[in-house]
């Protein structure tokens, strides 16, 4: 398997950054993330502090980021990455149903918006997944629940629909698209999730409806649990002002490692890990 | 005298972020620099990792940032700030012969290039003035010298020269440009600063001098030469994440923090020292 020099997660400004400054210091880059780059960004109406772009709408200002990207022949890996585990001396990176391996990540996945859901991480990993892909073959023939907090996650319930006989959605969003037909639609707001005897009770303030296993799918997971092992702070990552984690090459930067959320700031930050992480190869060579 | 918010010294990418922010933020602010921002930007040939300015020209990327200044109606105030005194709650900044104040001070005076010459601390306010305007009074009718580290010295040099029967002018570069008459140019390396008993003694390897007083002139002052009391290490201001200096109020950023000296890692710290002060500002209230 190749293994990468640099693995980037995420295409916000942090991990754009990131990825453009090891690009220039020809350091082999996966970069993790969305095509569309970053929502947040994207539905930004009017972003006034990012120096050099006065008043500069958010959909405008990503596609000055696009075009940088493309100048420097850089793309994006569309996977969603479920889990990095540290190996010793390189990473492993889970992307759906691929292994990804890289001396140095960049964690830049943005920060996580909400609490876990009650009783969430307590079944993680026993009837709770955050990854439709990467767990469909432990859900075969059952039925399941899918929270999803994007209407992107609608991909992953009708994905699950052709292994599995009912799924059931709830979106914690407004309307949904149009989805296959052995995906019920719920809109009603969760309020619990409990493990049972033969698989997991998920309640919201309407009912109660027991499956075999539920998808928490959200567009960032927190820190912590994407990564076993990694120091936070709350849903931060910790990092000293090189963005080093407390895992020895690996680097986070952006929302992630906590406030100001300024795109200007993420992108600092992006530099500055990417550099760092620059470092880190050249001592382990 | 009107007290500022917040006066941010240095006019390159995170000096000039920070004077975005904290004005986007109401603050009162004077953003003292260069209305050129920074000769070292200008003089870039090309930047490659300014996110959303692909392969830019420092003199373009100069000019977006000056239209984002233009955009928000800040103007640069063009003196050079040769001390920060902590007066407790708030600061008073020695700007040519006028007193500022402040609340906050931003520091972002990019990092000084160089070490100082030998003698020279040791003969700081005996002998030795980083300001000619300040201290113009006490070198009337006297013969003085210049170490001039740029050619924008020169004109420090032919104030000097209206009120000194001499100077001798020492510059650490090329060419100079047309002086008075009583300005003596003298392209030889300076060697070292001496007290004396009437004065100071400049050495160079070709020859010896004796003045009144020296005159050293660089585009920047070490950080803590500047703002006395405040903690360094080497030449670098020590921060914490939040670009908090040691002393209450007063933030930093940019090269005066410490590499990577980069465009965007200055202009996101800029952004975070910023809203430092913001919330010192509120906490203070």
């Amino acid at each position: 398997m190749e293994r990468y020099d640099i693995a980037i997660i995420g295409t916000g400004p942090a991990g754009l950054e990131a990825a453009i400054t090891a690009t220039i210091r020809n350091k082999r880059v996966i970069l993790l993330g969305s095509k569309e780059l970053s929502r947040k960004l994207i539905k930004a109406h009017e972003i006034q502090n990012y120096l050099g772009f006065p008043a500069v709408k958010g959909e405008d200002l990503a596609l000055a980021f696009q075009r940088h990207l493309d100048q420097l022949g850089i793309g994006i890996t569309e996977e969603r990455v479920s889990a990095v585990y540290a190996m010793g001396d390189y990473y492993a990176l889970q992307a759906g149903e691929k292994m990804i391996e890289a001396t140095c990540v960049i964690l830049a996945t943005g920060v996580v918006q909400g609490k876990s859901l009650p009783g969430e991480e307590e079944a993680l990993g026993h009837g709770v997944s955050y990854c439709a892909t990467c767990d469909a073959a432990l859900v075969r023939g059952k039925k399941v629940a899918v929270v999803g907090f994007s209407a992107k996650e609608e991909a992953e319930a009708a994905f699950l629909s052709e292994i599995c006989p009912e799924v059931l959605y709830f979106p914690t969003y407004g309307e949904t698209g149009s989805l296959p037909e052995n995906v019920k639609v719920i809109p009603e707001k969760v309020a619990a999730l409990e493990r049972t005897e033969d698989g997991m009770l998920l309640r919201t303030g309407a009912g109660e409806y027991p499956v075999h296993a539920v998808f928490v799918l959200r567009d960032a997971v927190a820190p912590g649990q994407l990564v076993p092992g990694l120091e936070t702070e709350g849903p931060h990552v910790r990092v000293n002002r090189s963005m080093e984690s407390s895992l020895p090459g690996l680097f986070a930067c952006g929302d992630i490692v906590g406030p100001p959320y300024q795109y200007i700031k993420a992108a600092g930050e992006g530099n500055i890990a990417a550099l760092s992480a620059v470092s880190y190869l050249s001592a382990a060579r």
